[in-house]
């Protein structure tokens, strides 16, 4: 159980993170998969971000120092995607920008695999994954090759989440029923959302592309950055269930209360505990 | 007319197949459109089943052997892309795992349908499509050369569809005011469904996609697998569209309506006839 | 202030263009950026259109010839996409049918400002883009190097618009508070609109889209046409406003909206005015 002024606090700082996203709107350049690209930018239009969507490899050196934090998502990942990623995400490590590794399914390929752990060498602030995925790239990080199967819930993957936060530099996030995120030491816990989030395609790459928002409003605090964008959208996610009828109107929902979050209701529902 | 005890039988079949898939959620690997990637996926987890939109030619000898279906659609088709969708036809056909083929806008030009005629050889499951594109494709390969225009009612497609699955050994499924399904002897007529639909881009690839997954879980059956598909798609969109006032509305109830079905509707919407 | 009679002129001419499109159902094609596909497609299908996202080079040259009306927006631009988009824009041009360029995001690389004068000078009829692109187009069309930032009001970029269009010989949109449209010569003011539909992903493209569908019924009078699609779209953005939460609902609203339009409605909303 946390204490009151504990929870009051974490309360204070989602809070301010929402209002700092909203006031500052901070351009975010999103590398990541077909099937997302719409919610994504749609995600972080509704909280005040600014999404550019721009993957080219060509454009890189020209567009992405002017970005304030960077996204990859690997869900569609093919060789000729590969360099560009590669590319934003040194020219972010070099300039100091933070950037987020979503390795979206990292356990479906060798390919995958092995380009997520090229991605995770070139330094990203938070990688943010479900159970399985984190699992699959702790283990390879430590150069086990068996990697995990996908029914692991993020409470079982506070160790390997751990585990690789140290070995990378990075905070680690780990989505699931309870959301974990951890950066080798501290471990906290986000109880914020609704599971029928999990039957809408990209509500966790939406989710990795706002937490880069979040991260370009105050980097020097990946930890409290990271949990704040999960808080917000679980509990936008929590109101869009109270009005959904199924996936499809959640969707709907969700995006119009991210839009529309009120101080009053961040406060009242932001439910985050220290897990260790 | 059909009798009353038939209309039952087809009823429980549709039923029987939704609560598989919701119990099996099947993973269905999806080669597919931009255009449709989104709602492919979404219809697939509101089904129940498990959408994976893996198309790296790179990925498939690792990943395809783990799928239970497989769906490729032509909709944006380019040289780059009919690599990928060749090799994870012939791994599914390979291993026995069922695959759909939607030879979208296939007679839009000759690399589409030379691409289609290919794909074909490689032994697709079902092979489903409007009117003219069913047409086209069972012209060329009876090696005629002169397509289709695009104004051919589904019911004018029945012979063009029989030439088509007795020349293929696919089942072919045709979409239109009338549903038709053959295996090139039966005919099955689906009139559920609402004209509505035609106005949302990508309701073709994401029925294509749910046969995909009535097929994974009663593989041996694919005439009655893709019967079933077809009329709970045709369902959610009858409902969705009582709920609508246009297109997106309908969209959106649409894929609630899929998500929330039960046995009491189904049964009583299901709306099945043997034509021949 | 517009005179009674002429508000009427421009209310005949928007709701006449609507009822052209819907009557005629123009096939457009679209060459667009990965993250409007979608809503590219639903907007032109809700507006009576028959859109054909058909984007590959080696199917122009059979595919293009029967389109009526082509949109390229280079949002997600690659090398590998500009030959198409310029083999598509050749084809349009040889064979008088008209062609939209939307500039998107032209300012974010050398690349792109390139490729969009490249294009320009395959003679687009219509250049449609916000302040800041039309201002980046114009000076570097006068061989200027410095572009322009994206702070720009559309009021701002009349003088960069008129000249554009009389360099380009196209008539060029300008999306903003206030919608501007010019010929070079005359410069109209489409007050139609809202201002959320800034917080959805896509509109900007979908807009060119449809301004594309307008131009392929009526392409003698480009200026005319991209001012009633102008219209009809904000029209129902307002519409869809009143109905709205949010971002994601005004979305689906909006294209509900463009759907259901009636005479009636147009008439009294149509907020058009001669600027110059």
């Amino acid at each position: 159980m946390e204490s009151k002024s504990e929870q009051n606090e974490w309360s204070s700082g989602v809070w301010d993170h929402l209002t700092a996203v909203r006031r500052q709107s901070p351009l975010v350049q999103c590398i990541t998969n077909f099937v997302s690209m719409d919610l994504v930018a749609n995600t972080l239009l509704s909280a005040g971000a600014s999404p550019a969507m721009v993957h080219s490899v060509v454009e890189i050196p020209d567009f992405t120092p002017h970005i304030h934090a960077l996204c990859v998502n690997v869900g569609t990942l093919t060789p000729e995607w590969l360099p560009s990623m590669k590319a934003a995400a040194e020219v972010a490590s070099q300039l100091g920008k933070p950037w987020v590794l979503d390795p979206a399914a990292v356990n479906c390929s060798g390919f995958r695999l092995k380009a997520c752990l090229e991605l995770i060498g070139l330094k990203p602030s938070v990688i943010k994954g479900n159970g399985s995925e984190i699992i699959a790239l702790s283990s390879a990080s430590r150069g086990q090759t068996k990697g995990a199967d996908s029914s692991h819930e993020s409470t079982d993957a506070i160790e390997a989440a751990k585990s690789l936060a140290l070995s990378s530099g990075a905070v680690v996030a780990v989505s699931g029923a309870v959301d974990i995120v951890t950066d080798g030491n501290q471990v906290i816990g986000v109880h914020n959302g609704t599971k029928m989030m999990q039957r809408i395609t990209a509500t966790g790459c939406s989710l990795a592309g706002l937490i880069a928002a979040f991260l370009a409003i105050d980097s020097s605090r990946g930890l409290e950055a990271t949990v704040s964008a999960m808080s917000v959208f679980g509990i936008a996610g929590e109101l869009g269930e109270a009005m959904a009828n199924g996936p499809a109107s959640l969707r709907m929902h969700l995006i119009d209360s991210l839009y529309g979050l009120d101080e009053t209701t961040v406060r009242s529902r932001v439910n985050i505990t220290r897990l260790g």
